[in-house]
């Protein structure tokens, strides 16, 4: 089974888009914010991780959703807080409806990702649930300092690093990790499953900051929008720290520039004068070797985990 | 065990408000909010329901924690929702800090909810978090039938009950009901816990509502706030439902009615004309017998069921 065939299986299988509430409001609600959220990356993660372990893979459909459904709250309460108009040409949920209704669609989302998870034993239960509140926590946390960090100078690389581990990276290894703990994996396994997805988070990540800036139109992105916005990205936070006084001060005062093409075009120079472009990639790809090290290191269906690595690239590739 | 040493009890031995996030800031929020949130009465239903199986109470703390943490994870949210700036007269969360802090604030509390009750074993867990996944839902469809009810005429009262059970009661049967389950209770028990606490909820709320009308000043309520606000209370559907087109016409042209004062002795005088504060304390009473004969027919300590009764009936004389 490849990615696709498993985006077919997820999508054929799924009951996300069938949740009722008592309030139609709500059910209309959270079916937009369900339909918004897109790629369906998470599922298709955690089918082709199934893969390792087991030819069927109807077992995990109730993880998938779970993870479909929590990351999807995530979205719906983080485009509030970002005053994000628009998600994949959409308006996002609190745009189409209304503020409380969004506070409400994500809340009831996060609780419907516990409900699913109610289908696999106690025991399994338990742990599935231990990893997610546990990772809900860190997503929080990882949200908290993305806003805090809007305000804020002097932030390290290692912070941006730290954060972005935190608010993307942990979902995409909870992911795998609980894919492991319901097939009955060790805890050595369990964990080495939850670092491949977490280097493999990072990487994405590092990938999606880089092609914001340096996409290119093939990648259908509006290129420069974080410097529009000031972002504090990799690439902002790198060129700060190799730049000398004088590089850091066209930087600085480039960030009050209204002429967003002139803007664009002056940061992404100094980026590739520094090599932070370089610096980026190198990143990213270390990011990838690792997991592609652990994974190698792993005793599975050798089938499963070749299409679990055309997997990882394909994404990848569309990222770079 | 009296309600008063079981609150001191709560108070010396919980932890919640030491809980930590990685962001100060974030941390900062979560102590203001549960600061806010004020009477323990969910922890104090939980001690003194606990009682009735078991002389210790440390077993019950965890839940305590955990239906606190639940409880203010709506207020943060609700507060955000209905755009009321002050609780307990201090500001609230969003007001304190800001929306998206206040947002975050109630996920990380909700979050933090599930994970207080992971002291309990995998078994009791999946119980425990199966209640409160359908417990936290059920809120949430409360919370929305109550933001559609404003724009919303020919509101039933039968809707409006649902609603308030929905809101309000089903938390603190869920309380009740998952001290039955910690306390390894048959089904039947806890089934009878559940509908004792729902049974009170409603009671609480009706009186609640009433007081907001006819409290007078000893229990330190502005008086006529539904009003002002068209607030639409069991007092008000009811008066709808009960007069006739010449007092329904009296009553719908003063919601317009900018003079407070006058807006409530309008309202006020039409509700004692109808008997309509009569019938809400019949209704209220009834939902509190109902919960006395349950809890008369549950064969439990004596003592602590004394104490039960003097904590609701103290609950109800405040509000009364």
């Amino acid at each position: 089974m490849n990615a696709d065939q498993a985006l077919n299986y997820y999508q054929e299988n799924t009951i996300i888009d069938t949740i009722q509430s008592r309030s139609r409001y709500l059910s209309t609600a959270m079916h937009y914010a369900l339909r918004l959220g897109g790629k369906r990356t998470r599922p298709v993660l955690a089918i082709l991780t199934q893969r390792f372990f087991d030819e069927k893979v109807d077992n995990i459909l109730p993880l998938c959703n779970a993870i479909e459904l929590f990351h999807n709250f995530t979205l719906v309460h983080d485009d509030i807080m970002d005053e994000s108009e628009m998600r994949r040409n959409s308006k996002t949920v609190y745009k189409q409806f209304s503020t409380p209704v969004a506070i409400l669609t994500g809340d009831a989302l996060l609780i419907k990702a516990y409900q699913h998870l109610e289908i696999y034993n106690s025991n399994v239960y338990y742990e599935l649930s231990k990893i997610l509140n546990v990772t809900a926590f860190q997503l929080c946390d990882g949200q908290q300092f993305d806003i805090e960090f809007e305000n804020e100078n002097n932030i390290t690389v290692d912070a941006y690093l730290e954060m972005i581990r935190m608010k993307t990276a942990v979902l995409l290894g909870a992911t795998m990790q609980m894919t492991g703990v319901i097939n009955n994996q060790s805890t050595q396994i369990n964990k080495k499953l939850y670092e491949i997805g977490v280097d493999l988070g990072m990487c994405f990540q590092l990938n999606d900051d880089y092609l914001d800036t340096f996409g290119g139109e093939e990648f259908d992105k509006i290129i420069g929008n974080d410097i529009v916005k000031n972002k504090k990205t990799y690439l902002w936070l790198k060129a700060l720290e190799l730049s000398n006084e004088g590089q850091r001060n066209i930087l600085i005062s480039n960030m009050n520039n209204q002429n967003a093409t002139e803007k664009i075009e002056i940061v992404k120079s100094m980026y590739i004068k520094l090599g932070v472009n370089e610096n980026s990639k190198i990143l990213s790809i270390s990011y990838y070797m690792r997991a592609i090290e652990k994974l190698e290191s792993l005793d599975i269906n050798e089938q499963a985990k070749k299409n679990f690595m055309n997997f990882i690239e394909a994404l990848n590739h569309r990222k770079k």
